[in-house]
C-alpha cells in the first residue's frame, strides 16, 4: 500500500516539474531575436492578463487588431491585390476585346503605368469595377481562391499567401493563446482576403474586416455592386473598428500612415492598458526597406509619433530571425 | 497491492457510469415540451455534427444567425427599442423646452400616438436623431445601459433584457457546445444592442449585426452621425451576413416576413445542408399572440412559406414550457 503512493507520489512530480519547465523554456515568439521588442511585447501581455496586475484585462476587452499589407504579408513591389487586378484584367480580354485600344485597360495590358495613372481614380474605379463586381460573393470568392492557388510573386517566384510574415503568425497564436481576440483591420478588399485569410493566420471570415463594396440581395444571392460600401484605410480603420468590434482595441498593429488612426484610437481606449506596435521595413535584402517615400505603404508621420510617444517599432533587419514561413523549412 | 488496483477499478466504473448516465439523461433543451419541434432543432444538429453523416459541417461552417426583436425577447406593445426613445426624449426635455410645443416630440410627450405617426418617416428620423446620434459611441453605450438597469416593461413590470426567451437561450447554448457560432441579426440598432446581448445571450458585440448609424473618426473618439450606414432588415439581412460574417450560415431563426430573407438566404447555401426556424407568437396568457395583422413582428408571407417549405415553427404556447427566464426561479 505504501509502495503505490510513494509511486503516485514520483509520478506526480515528474510530470509536475517537466510541466513547469515546459513553461519556462518553451519561447512563444521563436522568430523574434530577443531584445527590446520582443520584451515590449511579452511584458504587455503579462501586464494585461496577470490576475494580480493593476492592468489585468477580462478576456472580453483583450482585443487586438492588425492591419494587413505590410503588417501580416508583404506589400511590395505594389499591393498584392494589384497583381491580382492585373490577372483579371488580362484573364477578361479575350471576352473584351475592345480593351486592347482603351485607357485604362490598354495600360495595364501593355504593362504602361504612366497611362494607367494618367487615367486618375476614375480609371483605376473602372478597372476594380470589371475585376471585383459584377458577380455573387460565392463566383468572387471562387476567383480569388483559384487565383491565390497559381499566382507568384516576381520576385520572389512564391504564391502570395507564401509571403505572410513567420514573426506575426506567432504573435497572432501568442495573443490567442492569452485569451485575446485577433482582427484584421485593412484597407485592402474584406472580399479578397477573406478567402484565404482564414487558412492562413487563423481568423475567421467574421473576424475580418476591410474595404468593402455593396452588395445587393435578390433570391438567395448577394450580388457584387460597382458602389463603396466602406473604405478601410485612415480615419475608416476606427471606423470600420465600431461598425464591427464596437469594442476599443487594446493592442493594435500596423505598418503605416494608412494605420495612424487605429493606433491612436487604441491608444485612446477609456478602459484599459494599450499597446501599439508599428513594423519598419528595414531589410532590403529579405524584404523590402522603404518608409517615408514609398507609394505603398508609406510611414512617415506614423514614424515620427510612434517615436515620440513610446510605440514598439519593429525592426524587420534586426527583430525577427527569419521574415516568411518557407524560410524554416529550408 | 490487489486491493488497490480492486479499488481504483471500481472507482473508474462509478465515474465512468455515472458520465455515460448523465450524458444519456440531461436534456440540452429542457425549457422545450417533447415533439416535432424540439426534435427537428435536435436531428439537425445530430445529422450536422456527426462525422459519419453525409450531412457532416466542419465547425468553421457551423454559423447560425438569429433575429432578436420577437426571436430572442418580446417586442410587443411595441419594440423596446422604442420606449428607449420615449424614455431619452422625455429626459432630455428640460434641455429642449420647445418640444413641448413642437411634433413629433409634442406627440411622444403625451403619448398621442396619432400626432407621432402624422409626422411620419421624416419625424421618426428627427426622433432618432436626438436620441440615437450626436454623441461618441461609448457615451451611447452608457447611456443604453443606464436604461436598461432602470426601465421597465409596462405588462411585466420587468427589466427589458429580463424578457429574452428562455428556450432561446437554451438553443444558443446547445448549438454552441455543438461548435456552432451563434450571431444576431436584427433590424433593431446594433449598438443598442450590443451594452447588453453579450450578457445576456453569450454572444460577442462583434457577433452582433444589426441596422447602424455612420460614425466619423477624430482623434481618438467616433462620434455618431444622424446618416443611415446599414438597414438591417429584410433583404438587409442577408447584406448585413456578407457584410460583417462572409458566409452563408447553415441555421437561422426568426419570427417575421422581416427575417424571410436571412431564412431564404440561408436555405440558398450551396454547400450544406440547413435549418429554418420561425418563432409563431401564440400564447396570449404567457406573452403575446400576433402573426398577420399586427405593426410589430408581422409574419404573413414567412408563414404560409414556411409552411409549404417544411421550414420549423415553434407554437410558443405548446412548445414552450416557460417563457421567460425569471420563471424558473418562481
Amino acid at each position: 500500500m505504501k509502495q503505490i503512493y510513494k509511486i503516485l507520489a514520483t509520478f506526480t512530480m515528474v510530470i509536475l516539474f517537466s510541466t513547469l519547465s515546459i513553461a519556462q523554456t518553451t519561447d512563444p515568439l521563436p522568430s523574434w531575436n530577443e531584445g527590446k521588442t520582443k520584451a515590449s511585447i511579452i511584458n504587455f501581455v503579462k501586464d494585461v492578463t496577470t490576475k494580480e496586475s493593476a492592468h489585468f484585462v477580462a478576456e472580453d476587452d483583450r482585443i487586438a487588431t492588425f492591419d494587413n499589407d505590410g503588417t501580416l504579408w508583404s506589400e511590395h513591389p505594389m499591393y498584392f491585390q494589384l497583381f491580382f487586378l492585373i490577372d483579371r484584367i488580362k484573364a477578361l480580354t479575350p471576352k473584351f476585346p475592345e480593351w486592347k485600344e482603351k485607357q485604362p485597360f490598354k495600360g495595364v495590358l501593355e504593362g504602361d503605368i504612366e497611362a494607367v495613372k494618367k487615367s486618375g481614380k476614375k480609371g483605376l474605379m473602372k478597372l476594380l469595377a470589371v475585376t471585383h463586381t459584377g458577380m455573387s460573393e460565392d463566383q468572387f470568392t471562387k476567383t480569388v481562391k483559384e487565383w491565390m492557388a497559381t499566382a507568384k510573386h516576381p520576385r520572389f517566384d512564391r504564391h502570395y499567401d507564401e509571403l505572410v510574415f513567420q514573426p506575426m503568425i506567432e504573435l497572432l497564436s501568442y495573443l490567442r493563446a492569452n485569451g485575446f481576440t485577433t482582427f484584421i483591420v485593412s484597407g485592402g478588399g474584406i472580399d479578397f482576403m477573406r478567402p484565404w485569410a482564414s487558412r492562413v493566420y487563423g481568423i475567421p471570415p467574421y473576424q475580418i474586416i476591410g474595404t468593402s463594396v455593396k452588395v445587393k440581395y435578390e433570391n438567395g444571392i448577394n450580388m457584387r455592386l460597382p458602389k463603396l460600401q466602406h473604405y478601410d484605410d485612415k480615419a475608416g480603420k476606427p471606423v470600420g473598428i465600431h461598425y464591427h468590434i464596437g469594442k476599443h482595441p487594446i493592442a493594435a498593429f500596423g505598418n503605416s500612415d494608412g494605420d495612424f488612426q487605429m493606433l491612436e484610437y487604441t491608444d485612446a481606449n477609456p478602459k484599459h492598458k494599450t499597446f501599439q506596435l508599428y513594423v519598419h521595413h528595414t531589410d532590403a535584402k529579405r524584404e523590402y526597406a522603404y518608409d517615408r517615400k514609398t507609394l505603398f505603404g508609406k510611414l512617415d508621420k506614423g514614424l515620427d509619433y510612434a517615436r515620440e510617444h513610446n510605440w514598439t517599432i519593429v525592426d524587420m533587419k534586426n527583430d525577427w530571425k527569419v521574415i516568411y514561413p518557407y524560410e524554416l523549412k529550408q
